[in-house]
């Protein structure tokens, strides 16, 4: 499979999780132009060469063509909860399913079965794209294109942002050691939806665990 | 709506049909790294300021991600019919579902309220994402993800070729003003598959109609 690994938890998560079974050919993260894109990346790259899966770096940059929080002078949206409809901002429209067009083609292009991606049920408030109807859609396309060769796998999309942030821990992975903050600075903002639905995931699974 | 413009027949014939009724709110075109490219847009560029329809080029650079005979070292067939299976090898992986993706979130973008793509019958034999079933699914996608506000229009799936080029001339398009040939010199090489499917549709109607 390739796996479409970002650099935040959840990617990450799958990505140790799908490694201890051999499951994965490849990684692909995307420069798709937005700010936070190059602190994610060195993460993802990180954890790739930890486990030693190779590891593409795609850029498209789409920050001329699609409107964005996340591409363009809009500010992203701070002090929110990640369900927070101001979050909406940081919608990149279509993202997945660009991504996701790329990868399995890549997929195709190196006999890999196909296409991995840890989009979560906390994603799906705001995000279309992340929904198990968006899933079973792209699945369809996925398996059509590639004339039954490749196969959508998104084992989360009935988890919880908690639920992987335990399951992360279950097997052994350095968690904090990902970069989620949609304002791309070297140290996360604390502040906008992707920091706060984060460190709240992360503080739920420590109390519980302590 | 926004259409994908290759520059080629077919969707400059849509891109024209469309047009008279006002339809069109943006034509764009991808250089996505493939040797015909250059040649084709320069051709879409000339129909989209004829018509006065806003332009945009989008450069994804995929000839390092997908294998084809496009994109990299293996040359394009020749002396071969439009259909046969040697033709397979310039099928770039998932160049259906990629484009669509992303001219799918510019039109949310700026606003429009759908994607036209004019592939056809004659392609379906070769080209999986040029298929009924495929267009389906893909609308699904667009429909989720642009929450209702997108559609896709793709009103060639069950044309031929021929009547194509018939509609063309019918509507007054300068049909050879156009360029299709995936050898992409400045001449159009006469021999590939494409050439050979553009020339003989040509020559049928020009014969019906003389």
């Amino acid at each position: 499979m390739v796996i479409l690994l970002s650099g935040g938890i959840d990617s990450t998560v799958l990505l140790y999780q799908m490694a201890k079974g051999g499951h994965i050919d490849h990684a692909l993260s995307f420069d798709y132009g937005a700010r936070h894109n190059r602190m994610e990346i060195k993460y993802a790259k990180k954890h790739a060469k930890r486990l030693n899966i190779p590891h593409g770096i795609i850029k498209l940059d789409l920050s001329a063509v699609l409107k964005s929080a996340l591409l363009g002078d809009i500010e992203v949206p701070q002090d929110i909860d990640y369900a927070d409809p101001m979050q909406a901002l940081t919608i990149v429209p279509f993202r997945n399913p660009i991504m996701l067009s790329v990868a399995a083609g890549y997929a195709l292009s190196v006999g890999s079965d196909g296409v991995a991606i840890a989009t979560h049920k906390t994603d799906q408030q705001i995000y279309p794209d992340c929904r198990p109807e968006f899933n079973e859609a792209m699945a369809n396309v996925i398996e059509i294109v590639s004339e039954g060769k490749l196969r959508l796998y998104a084992p989360y999309a009935e988890m919880s942002k908690v639920s992987i942030v335990r399951l992360g821990m279950e097997i052994g992975v350095d968690i904090r050691n990902t970069y989620s903050c949609y304002v791309g600075e070297e140290q996360p903002c604390g502040k906008c939806g992707t920091c706060t639905e984060r460190d709240w995931a992360i503080n739920a699974c420590l109390t519980e665990g302590g």
